[in-house]
C-alpha cells in the first residue's frame, strides 16, 4: 500500500493549475441548468462563486480559462456573458487577473481566504477508525487462501464457540508477547468486535443479579448506550491524569464490574497509573468485582513502549477486551476475550448457544497474519504513520489555533484536545462536521453533559485515518470557528 | 470439487480389490510392533480379525496377498508364520479361499457381517449440517477476492448495521426469486447465522414486555435452550401432519412470538399445509404475534419446488430467519433475518450497539457469488447430491431395517425414523453414537421428553454429509441395536 499522505498533499498547495472550458463545464454543468434567479452572467456567477468558496478544484491560483473558450463551450454566441460574470467576481474579490496569465482565483492569505478543500475520507475523524487505505489487502487475501486452501472439510462445519483453536494459541502468544496478558489458548474467546465481546460480558452480568456497572466519566458515549440496553446500571467514575479515581468508586459491594479503558483513557488519552492499578486490583479482589478492560488502543503508543495490561497483572478479576478493528480493519468484525477463570464456563455456555460456531475462515486467515509475522509488521508500519500524524496534528493545532490545547499522552488513534475559553464546543463541532469530520465532542462524553452554552469545552480528533492535507484543513476549520483569540487589551473571556 | 459418492461407493460393493504386501503392512504396522500375546503368527492373525471386523480396507471380496508376499514384505524368513494366520482366520471363517483367486475376506451377507466401518466424518449424521467436502472452495476463494480487490477503502470502516448495501440488494432479489419472500433491501438485516438473529428477536420480546414464545412440539432442543437463556418463556404447540396445530394455540393474546419451521418441520419432515398458514396469519394479526419463521431447510425439497415462505404471505407480521449454515457452511455465520416494517426500527437501533458494523468482507463475496449465479448453481448441485442420499438411505432402511419408517415429506437435510416398538431409542443412539454417528433422539425434540424406556421412539438423522458407505453402515449399526423383528409366533411388543 503506497502512503496516502504523498498523494493527498500534492493538490493542495501545489503548482498552479490552469483549467480548461470543458474542465470548468463540468464543474459547473450546462448552461441551460446553472440554478438560481437572474439571468444567465448573474447565474454563473453565482456557481463560480460558491465553487471557490468550497474550495475544490477552484482553489486560490487555480487559471480560469479564457471568457472565449467558455462562451463556445457553452455554446453562447457572445462572450460578453462570460466576461460580465468574471468581471463580477473580480469586483468582489474572489478572482484576480495578472498580465499574461490570465483570470485567476485570488489567494488572500491564510487567515482570510476559504479553507482548501481536500474531501475527507468518508468517517474522517471519527476517533478509532484506522486507516483503511493502510489496509494490507494483498497480506490478507493471501492468508485467507492459505487458510481455505489448507483447513478441514470439518472447519467448515460447527467447530468451537470459542473459535478455532489456531488462533487462540496465536492470539495468545501474541497477548502474552505484546500486551503482557497472561493467555492461554483455552480461556481465550474470539468474538466479532469487543462491543460485542462487552454484550456478552454484560448479559452475563445481568443474569447474574449483580447488574452495576461503573464507567469512567468521560467515556464513550456508545458504550454507555450499550451497556444500558444490556440492562445494565451504568455510574460514573471521575478521570483525571492518572485515570480512573479508583478512591471515588461508591459502594464497590454492589458492583458488578468496573469497565476501564487502563492503556489510553478514552477519551482523555492517559494511561491508567501503577498505583491506580494496584488499588483497583484491590478493591476487585475484595468486592469480587470484575475488572473490564476494554484495551481499543494497546497497540498503539509513540513515545514508549505501551504499558502491559491490566489483565496481565490481576488475571483472576480482570476481563480483557480487544479486536483488530482499530489496527487492521473494523469490517473483520475480529476480536477477543479473556475472561478470568471463575468467568469462562457462564460466557462459554451462553456464546455456544448464540454462536454455535465463529467465522473460522476469518479466523484461519488471522491465526496465519500472526504466524507469519505479517500482524506485527503491520502494526510497526501503522505505528510509525500515525505517530506522524499525531505529530502533524499537535504541530499544526500549536502554530495555527492558539489556546488548543492537546492533552493526554502520545498514543491511540486520538487526540483530545481543550477548546480555549473563548470557543464554544457545539459551534466548532458544528463547523467541522459541515466540512465532513466526524469529530466528536468532549461534551459528550461525559456522563452529565455539560450545558452547550457552556465556553471552552473539546474536541476529540480522529487523526488516524486523516491525510496531513486534511489534518491542516480541519485545524483551519476548528479554528475559525473557535473565534480568535482575544486581542492584549480585551476584556477577559467569560467563565 | 468432485463429488464424493464416487470415491467412497467405490470400495464397498464395487470391484474385487487385491490388497498388495506393503499395502497390508502399512494397514498393521511391522512385525515387530504387532501387539498382543502370543507368537508373530497369532499376533497378525488378531490383527488381521481386528481390521476385518472393522470392515475397512479388509471388506468382504478383498483379495489377500500371497503368504510368500506376506512373509518377504514382513521380513520373516519363513512364509509358514504368515499361512499359519491365514489358515487361524479361514478356520475361523474370517477368510475364504477360491481356486485361482487367491485368499479374501469371507463375504458372509449383509446380515450377519459385520457393518462395512466407513469412518464418518466429523460431525457425520448430526442434522443440518450440509456436506462440507462439497463447499465450493474455489468460487468462494474467487469471489473473496473480487470483494477484497474491488471494495472502497471505506467498506473497511464502520458501514451500515444492517449488513452491506450490496448483499441486500442481491439478497433481497434471492428471497424474493427463490422463496417468494416480500424483500426489499432496506428491510434485510444481516446477521451471523439464524442463531444469531433469533437472539436479536429474542432480546427485543424480552425487552418489549411480551416473553411468552410458543414453538413447535417437537422442535430443536438447542432452540429451546437458546429462547429461555434470553428471557423468554417457551410454551409448546402440538405438531401433527400438517405441521403446527394452530387451534391448539392456548392464550394467544399473551404470547409475544410463535416460532415455526414452515418449509420442513423440525424435526418431523412436513411443510405446513396452507389452511394452517391462513389460520396462523389470521391469528398473528389479530393478536399481535410475531410469527418467526425458521427458514433453515427452504431451500431442499426434493419431489416438488419447496413451499413459499409464509413470510410472502404476511410480511406485515412475520420475521424470516435464513443463513447459508445449510447450503454452504456454518464456519461462514452468514445469515439474514427480514423483519416487519414495525419491528424494524427498534431491530437496527439495538443490532448497532453491539454490531455497529457488518463482516463487511464476507457480505461482498456472497453478494458476488449470488450475483454471477454460483450461488442458485451450488444449490442445484447439493440438491441433487442430497436427493441421492435421502433416497440411498430410505432404501437402506426399508431393505435392512424392517419396522423403521421413514417419517415426512422428501425435502431437508435430515431424516426423522420412527423405531419399531420392540427398539428403544436409548439404546438405538447410544449404538450409532458409539460408532462417530451424532443422530438426535425425536425424544429430545419434544417439549416433555418421553421416560427414557419408553418402547419405540425414533432417530433424527442427518444424511447430507454421509456418504453412501456411512449410510449403509449407520442403518447396520441401528439396525442391529434396535434389535430384530419379533417373530411371527412371539407375543406382541410390549405397550
Amino acid at each position: 500500500m503506497a502512503p496516502h499522505e504523498d498523494q493527498s498533499t500534492a493538490g493542495v498547495r501545489g503548482p498552479i493549475e490552469a483549467l480548461t472550458a470543458s474542465g470548468l463545464r463540468a464543474l459547473t454543468g450546462d448552461a441551460a441548468t446553472l440554478p438560481g434567479p437572474g439571468g444567465l452572467g448573474v447565474r454563473l456567477a453565482a456557481r463560480l462563486r460558491e465553487l471557490i468558496r468550497a474550495g475544490g478544484a477552484l482553489r486560490p491560483g487555480t487559471v480560469l480559462p479564457p471568457t472565449r473558450a467558455v462562451a463556445a463551450e457553452f455554446g453562447l454566441s457572445r462572450g460578453v456573458v462570460v466576461v460580465a460574470a468574471y468581471e463580477q467576481l473580480a469586483a468582489e474579490g474572489f478572482l484576480a487577473g495578472r498580465q499574461g496569465a490570465g483570470t485567476r482565483v485570488a489567494d488572500l492569505g491564510p487567515g482570510a481566504r476559504p479553507a482548501p478543500k481536500a474531501p475527507p475520507p468518508e468517517e474522517a475523524a471519527r476517533p478509532g477508525v484506522p486507516d483503511l487505505g493502510g489496509f494490507p489487502r494483498g497480506r490478507w487475501l493471501a492468508a485467507y487462501r492459505q487458510a481455505l486452501t489448507a483447513m478441514a472439510d470439518g472447519d467448515l462445519g460447527y467447530g468451537d464457540p470459542r473459535g478455532h483453536a489456531r488462533l487462540r494459541t496465536e492470539l495468545a502468544a501474541h497477548l502474552r508477547a505484546f500486551r503482557g496478558a497472561d493467555a492461554s489458548p483455552d480461556a481465550l474467546l474470539v468474538v466479532g468486535g469487543a462491543a460485542d465481546g462487552l454484550t456478552l460480558l454484560a448479559d452475563t452480568l445481568a443474569a447474574g443479579g449483580r447488574p452495576r456497572i461503573a464507567v469512567e466519566d468521560p467515556s464513550s458515549p456508545r458504550t454507555r448506550a450499550l451497556l444500558r440496553r444490556r440492562g445494565l446500571e451504568v455510574t460514573g467514575v471521575p478521570v483525571d491524569g492518572e485515570g480512573l479515581a479508583v478512591d471515588a468508586l461508591r459502594e464497590p459491594g454492589r458492583l458488578g464490574a468496573v469497565l476501564l479503558t487502563p492503556a489510553h483513557q478514552y477519551p482523555a488519552g492517559v494511561p491508567l497509573s501503577a498505583g491506580r492499578r494496584q488499588a483497583l486490583v484491590r478493591l476487585a479482589r475484595e468486592h469480587g468485582v470484575l475488572l473490564i478492560e476494554d484495551d481499543y488502543n494497546g497497540a498503539f503508543r509513540y513515545d514508549r513502549e505501551p504499558p502491559g495490561c491490566l489483565q496481565g497483572l490481576a488475571p483472576d478479576v480482570t476481563a480483557l477486551l480487544g479486536s483488530v478493528s482499530k489496527t487492521l480493519a473494523p469490517a473483520l468484525r475480529l476480536g477477543w476475550l479473556l475472561a478470568p477463570p471463575a468467568w469462562a464456563p457462564r460466557l462459554v455456555h451462553d456464546r455456544a448457544l448464540t454462536h454455535p460456531t465463529g467465522h473460522t475462515l476469518d479466523h484461519l486467515a488471522f491465526a496465519h497474519l500472526l504466524h507469519t509475522g505479517d500482524y506485527t509488521a503491520h502494526l510497526r508500519r501503522t505505528r510509525r504513520r500515525y505517530q506522524s500524524r499525531r505529530l502533524h496534528l499537535t504541530t499544526e493545532l500549536a502554530a495555527a489555533a492558539p489556546g488548543f490545547t492537546p492533552l493526554g499522552t502520545p498514543g491511540g488513534l486520538h487526540l483530545p484536545v481543550a477548546l480555549p475559553p473563548w470557543s464554544r464546543e457545539a459551534e466548532v463541532l458544528a463547523a467541522v462536521r459541515a466540512e465532513g469530520y466526524d469529530v466528536q465532542g468532549l461534551g459528550a462524553c461525559a456522563l452529565t453533559p455539560p450545558p452547550p452554552d457552556r465556553p471552552g469545552g473539546g474536541l476529540v480528533i480522529g487523526f488516524a485515518a486523516l491525510t496531513p492535507a486534511a489534518i491542516t484543513h480541519l485545524v483551519g476549520v476548528a479554528r475559525a470557528a473557535g473565534g480568535p483569540p482575544p486581542s492584549p487589551g480585551a476584556p477577559p473571556p467569560p467563565g
